[in-house]
């Protein structure tokens, strides 16, 4: 892991696969197919790039069943205890229905509902993850979401990973189809005889998983469409090298182009990071994956300021953000931009991908700056609500008329006048 | 305008122009023009598609003297008045920072913040509307957004609307920008020299610049792509027919793909509706485009019960909503998806548009079955805050451990046990 100046340092390269032309096309005509062709198509499409056919592929009670065969009871409760704490942390971003009266007699106000169906696509593979499953699905279910629809592509015995299946079971979803890819996409958002159309999709998923939402998105919402994951860590001299190390690999071992940046004005402490970094890969089990991330997107970044170092933190605007500092908290108000900011030594960060509560899925790429972590308002939307009184209309009508008027609406004048019958 | 009993008629039809594949090639040229030359680009394609050679692109003080010269100052006092109400109704959208403290020394909050900087698009020519300035830019300054720039393509004159300088400044206001399409959008992406990049782009335009937000959507963030305006009207016997017919004609007006539509089950009303359209229309400065709007777009819904009638509101899940019937509030909690909400017979669609306070830019086409008017939480983000304890660590540890590996990261167990040596 290099260790760089801050002002020598070139500005950290965008990461985010776009898909080619080719990619863009295929994806295009399996959304057309399953469009027109429905079950069909999907199981056509899973045939040919999941390798099983299947007669059907709504997930059954007798398979849910088989995954709790296969868990140990312990960690079902670990997993139980995960829920219940996203679930809580969730419940607090609620929002509610407000209004307002005037003494005129106006009321307005703004009404939360929820969306009436979610999709949530989990990936499959070796990126099958049950905190995948809680991240998506609990916020919708605090949000009020009526129904939540999981798609999820099956492994080539036609079987789902019994991790994500149990957290599916442990909130209560039952509508588990194995389908995966563009193909899956394109059902949650049409329909088929089998998948009833929903309103939002959200999960991550491959390079087509994210074009076909892409396409998708304006017929139904989708999330943010991710980057590999980032994680940049703000610590001074009281920080402890191995911790920190540890902490940068357990991004770096998600994917080799992952970004793990240490930003520090202790030379002591980035030259102590540096070796352990070194020393730590060794033994990990992923260290392929962990040294390509660290030699390609790794780098810890040594300040002559503090000040320095946290506009450094801003600029980069991290998906994940840890301060590792003497008080952490004192540095909460100059951090602008940051998906999750964990602080002090005991906050590592894979407390927050699975257990603290707050949500993983957090914004990738330095959209930071624009987006935030997946949340319950993602799952409700706010429509105004306007109640004008006689009174309201008489003393403002013509204000309103001659505003119309100035923008060359004419209809929209006349509108408000041919209320004024109502008081002649 | 037609009417069609509820049971007969066909689904309503989609009215979003995606543009042509040379459209999109054109736009994606321009943005790497300006993304290459600055300013140079920006003022080419200016002199080619507004016909004008500006030295700058600027406004300048004088600019905005000459706006108000050419305005009387009654008309700016109405602009300050619906600029006051529309800042007084989304300062009640100020979300706040919260955070919650467990007994074992566990804090877990979300922070807000704005977002650093912003861009607002104002569409040119009978467009310019002075009300989209306020819709846009205000909920950015309740927002706490540091910088708003405006850009709006200018005459062939080389001048822009008095109306739109005018509430540029009634709001303090000082970066307008004379460039309009998707060099406009382009430079307030990826900034020139004149004008620093912005992290967001809102407000409409043609469908250069709704591809051109497309493009660099992910860059920076952007509001929905609109489509063509659409009220719907819910009605009953108490309704008068010629204020119904006025408020499905304000829409007409606007552009011949917008869509009117009364839903009801009083058939003498129906009628009667359908009579004050015909008579009205002749009577409107624009009633070519109002005609073309209303034989396309408009219909008139008979429906055989009030369930069906609010289902049939449900399923188009309109951007305007009138709700005008004996008392239009007990149906408040059966509406789910509309942009805005207008209750009873005082609150004419155009009472929204300019001045009761609530956002103008609504989602339309049926999204509102997902999102929400323009508001404060559009333009600020989430940041999740995690502070663990020590105590909480060590009761949790194991835990977050063990569904590490179940998940197969490996180093993310790792980092969570290095801190095991705190406390051993």
């Amino acid at each position: 892991m290099k260790i760089v100046n801050q002002n020598e340092r070139a500005s950290l390269r965008r990461r985010v696969d776009q898909g080619t032309e080719d990619q863009r096309k295929s994806v295009q005509s399996i959304i057309e197919d399953v469009k027109n062709d429905g079950d069909q198509a999907v199981l056509r499409y899973t045939e040919q790039f999941d390798r099983v056919s299947l007669p059907d592929y709504k997930v059954t009670t007798e398979e849910f069943e088989q995954a709790y065969d296969s868990l140990d009871g312990e960690f079902v409760t670990i997993l139980e205890e995960a829920a219940a704490n996203i679930r809580a942390f969730h419940e607090k971003q609620l929002s509610t229905s407000w209004f307002d009266t005037s003494p005129d007699g106006t009321i307005l106000g703004q009404k939360i509902t929820p969306i009436d169906a979610v999709g949530v696509y989990v990936p499959g593979g070796t990126a099958a993850y049950p905190s995948s499953v809680f991240m998506n699905v609990i916020p919708a279910q605090v949000a009020g979401v009526e129904r939540i629809a999981m798609v999820t592509p099956p492994g080539s015995d036609g079987s789902v990973p019994a991790g994500v299946l149990i957290a599916a079971h442990i909130l209560g979803i039952q509508d588990v189809y194995k389908v995966g890819g563009a193909q899956a996409i394109a059902a949650l958002a049409y329909g088929t005889e089998t998948v009833p159309a929903v309103d939002k999709i959200t999960g991550p998923g491959n390079v087509y998983v994210a074009l076909a939402k892409r396409e998708v998105f304006g017929d139904v919402d989708i999330d943010m469409i991710a980057g590999p994951s980032e994680i940049a860590i703000l610590a001074d001299e009281t920080a402890r090298a191995n911790e920190v190390a540890a902490d940068l690999l357990s991004q770096a071992e998600h994917d080799a182009r992952s970004s793990s940046v240490l930003v520090t004005t202790s030379r002591e402490l980035a030259e102590g990071v540096q070796l352990e970094v070194q020393e730590q890969l060794k033994e990990l089990p992923r260290q392929d994956i962990a040294r390509q991330s660290v030699e390609d997107y790794g780098m810890i970044l040594l300040c002559e300021t503090w000040d320095e170092a946290v506009d450094t933190i801003n600029e980069i605007a991290p998906e994940h953000l840890e301060v590792i500092t003497e008080d952490p908290f004192q540095h909460l108000a100059k951090i602008k931009h940051a998906g999750a900011i964990f602080l002090g030594p005991y906050s590592s960060e894979p407390v927050g991908d699975y257990f603290a509560g707050p949500n993983h899925v957090l914004p990738t790429n330095g959209t930071a700056r624009f987006s935030s972590p997946l949340n319950v308002d993602d799952f409700v939307k706010k429509s105004s609500v306007i109640s004008y009184s006689q009174q309201a209309l008489q003393q403002n009508g013509d204000k309103i008329a001659r505003f119309a008027r100035l923008e060359g609406l004419e209809a929209h004048a006349r509108a408000v006048e041919t209320r004024k019958e109502r008081w002649k």
